[in-house]
């Protein structure tokens, strides 16, 4: 084990359809062995990987994302962007840092390639890293006066009509204090990371994770100046619905509720945040160049000014 | 009867559950018999309106909507664009022309109000009006290469994801072509009548009726560069459904269709159209200007320019 | 004078082409005398007042902003928004909290009606008023190496071509850090404030006061996926011209400069924040509301879900 | 000469300054000559051929663009879309059809590469082409009830404040009706190919070439719901100045003219249009799908829906 690393326990969390996912891990959890780390694995990871055919594999300790939670001293991702967000909302409650490799092409969240994996993740392991803390949003539902659901977002809450209605009608206050009345498909209520995903497809700005904010973006509003606005951290948002038909929530896109009329969400930031490991050169701009192709260069043909 | 008007038989049709309907559609009905029209009543409208208190009223005859296409000169609807919509495809197959009379604010396509009701249907009865022709699509489902559904619609066809689910997956091909494949919460083909309806929510451009022209207007794409595109009237349009769970189309907001994977909603401009009938001084951009808010005079206190 | 007023010396500044702005100035000081406070009267403003048809009016002192920063303990502004801008900038060395009473239509900062100022200030005088901090920018054009311009901007700074070239291309980077190469008509630095201003015309979206953070706006990029970024408050952006002609910076679209090619624009919050009062009621969602049109309500005729 | 080819006489005309220009036009000419067609140059072109270094490129004539007019069947531009557009707007009296080679990237309307044009360009001279007509503007500037100044625009008229005030004010007609006032940075009128240039920055809607129609797109407009609207091919566009400093207006960004203010700028469809040769496998969809990125394949690690 490096000298000076923060870590002992390193827990390994894998995207179980992904192709070549069993030997990728494998791989990874014996290089990180070598360099005298414990590698524990979280349990539907364990089923793809044929944890037999190496013997320092078969002695890892099997866990689930709780146990993993209290033991594990930083937990590598290997999927997707959409991976990471369910670990990121289940790991919250207990701080464990995230490192995040990508399985396709990187993600938002997801940058290390697994080309480099095999250098980046002992470099980093030994204490040579990044380290910042992403929000999240916890929400509830109250019917009739009481919660009667709870979940954490790590992206966003959304609030929207079903594909077989038309538009619903939101009663917004914030703080207790009146915001609006809007008519809409719906309304995205996202953290900084989320404001990469779903809400800048809706016309939500890019929030820097070390901003903090919440920014509440509309879907297709009836009213063309209802525009995406960005809240301080402290915001208790409460979005009551007040018209329409078969109008539902959902958390990161990984969790559907039914809503009735009237019933109210109840959106905030957790008091949990969620530990991200970057590599030491990590760059959010140049994530952002990548994702968004803002590298591109300017193109010769396209320029009407020159003659 | 007027001379020169080219009206013999007027059909009133209106919007049962609007506030003392029946009472403003007698009082009409009995301004327009004064002139010396036949005055014939939609089978529903008739059940709000007291008939038996008016020997004239008494003896009007009490049509289908069917009935009125082949048997109206001219058609007038009393409610909201909701039931202008609904109304126009309905006697779109019969080329009966429609005056639209709004019983709350004024809105896009019925653009006379209840108080000048009495002095405007009069005088463009007598035939003085301006006419305009609005264009319809038709759309059908493809299952495996059989029809399963066929729709007309005024406004808009639009395909969209559930609120139950994340991104639809949308393969668009035009008269043959391959355009793009999208992944976004749905997509908006619209006529120029529909251009300010939901589309215009969604960020597409404003239509001018006599333009034509049919506009493709993505909901919430996930590439940032999906922009609206607005498309020649001899397009056909075939819109595939590559990958989402719980899609469905629905037409004019009015008729909704579940679809399933591989489905393919064909889109086209209808041959029929549907004559609008306004008042001589009508004007399209004052219809928008008092609907888009843009007479609104310059505030006085925003302008950062002056000190 | 009302017992636990924080305040002693009132300063009064107007818009000194408003139309009746020295009679109502007038009437203002007298009201705020009869309380017991010293009334002062900035410079230009003191002008268009006729302070000898009033004895007690003789016998204030007339001064510069300057003098104001120092000896005022609150300056009331009577203008527009463009008015409240130029003050804040000026008094923003000081301290000096602000109360802006609007001679036209509410604005966004200048948030109190003629016709209720002489029961509002009073008020607000006598201690019962809602404080609140507005962040400013300070921004300094670096020309080979060397600052060649110094300037304050409360709404923002806005680098843009002439009207008379095509596009500018700006290499902007944040703390060291290159973000992006950006193709454009130019780029929107702007406060909280200024979000509802220039900026949300170019489609940025609102930032709450509280919330802090400084947004980053293209205006007519070339690149589509070139959005609005919000960036933290400790954020130190450099905007240097790559190419294009006769670019050039202003601040609150009240004073221009003329860049040159490789240029930089540095763009920071400054130290200084400037203190709004409003009164009591204040709600800084009922402003959005107001100028926003956020409160129109739903025309019953516009909805095309209804039959 | 190839059998059915509708050309004899084939005008060549480039981008004088981009490199290698000289070379490769040489090596198109005798391409072009070896099937028997009678190459001519136009006059700044020929300037940049090494004519001396072979005996048949000596003799062709060498023409000014007026001269190519009257006397070519075809024009290659070899360039860039904004080469395009100056020759596009020069030739337009004339009808001359135009192909476009691209010097780097492949643009909107340079179609075809450097290293395929001498496989394409032979096989569409022999008869094999696609053949589209373009639309163009004409704009003329009307002061105090005269015209001072005339001009064609191939992509847009476009009226813009100067980078040193604030915003204009524009009193909008068409014909003849008051559309509305609107407060912003400027208008785009675009024609369908001008609608993926600047408009497309300033988002307005993309329009299909053979939809016709043209385009009105504000920039950064004061007034939210001032959305771009789609105006009917007849349609007389007139634009007063009735506020503002420094405005003027320019030509596909080609030309420059300063206005004053009750200055009125008219624009309407002109007779003439550009006919455009494209190869038999062009697509205007694919151009899009390239210029705009539309062919990007979905990436696995964004999708956030899956875990």
């Amino acid at each position: 084990m490096p000298n000076n690393t923060p870590f002992k326990t390193i827990a390994l969390i894998g995207r179980t359809d992904a192709p070549r996912i069993g030997e990728l891990l494998a791989l990874l959890a014996k290089r990180i062995q070598q360099d005298g780390f414990e590698v524990v694995f979280e349990a539907n990871t364990a089923r793809v990987i044929n944890l037999a055919a190496d013997d320092n594999l078969t002695l890892c300790p099997i866990l689930t994302l709780t146990e993993i939670g209290h033991r594990a001293d930083v937990a590598i991702v290997l999927g997707g962007d959409g991976t990471m967000l369910g670990v990121s909302r289940q790991l919250a409650p207990y701080g464990t840092p995230l490192i995040g490799i990508n399985h396709g092409r990187l993600g938002f969240i997801t940058d290390i390639s697994i080309s480099e994996m095999q250098q980046v993740i002992p470099t980093m392991l030994a204490g040579d890293f990044a380290r910042e803390e992403r929000a999240l949003l916890e929400a509830r539902i109250m019917r009739a006066g009481a919660p009667i659901y709870h979940a954490l977002a790590f992206n966003d809450v959304v609030v929207n009509r079903s594909g077989f209605s038309g538009m619903v009608e939101l009663r917004v206050q914030v703080n207790g204090c009146f915001m609006y009345e809007q008519r809409s498909d719906g309304l995205i209520v996202a953290t900084p990371t989320g404001s990469t995903a779903y809400a800048l497809s809706s016309h939500g700005p890019i929030l820097h994770p070390q901003l903090g904010g919440i920014v509440l973006v509309p879907i297709a509003p009836h009213a063309l100046s209802n525009r995406p606005i960005v809240l301080p951290d402290h915001s208790e948002i409460a979005i009551q619905i007040t018209s329409g038909r078969d109008v539902n929530v959902n958390f990161d896109m990984q969790s559907f509720t039914a809503l009735e009329l009237e019933d109210t969400i109840e959106v905030r930031r957790s008091n949990h945040t969620v530990p991200f490991l970057h590599p030491p050169t990590y760059s959010y701009y140049a994530t952002l160049r990548s994702k968004l192709h803002w590298s591109e260069p300017p193109s010769y043909g396209s320029n009407p000014n020159v003659y």
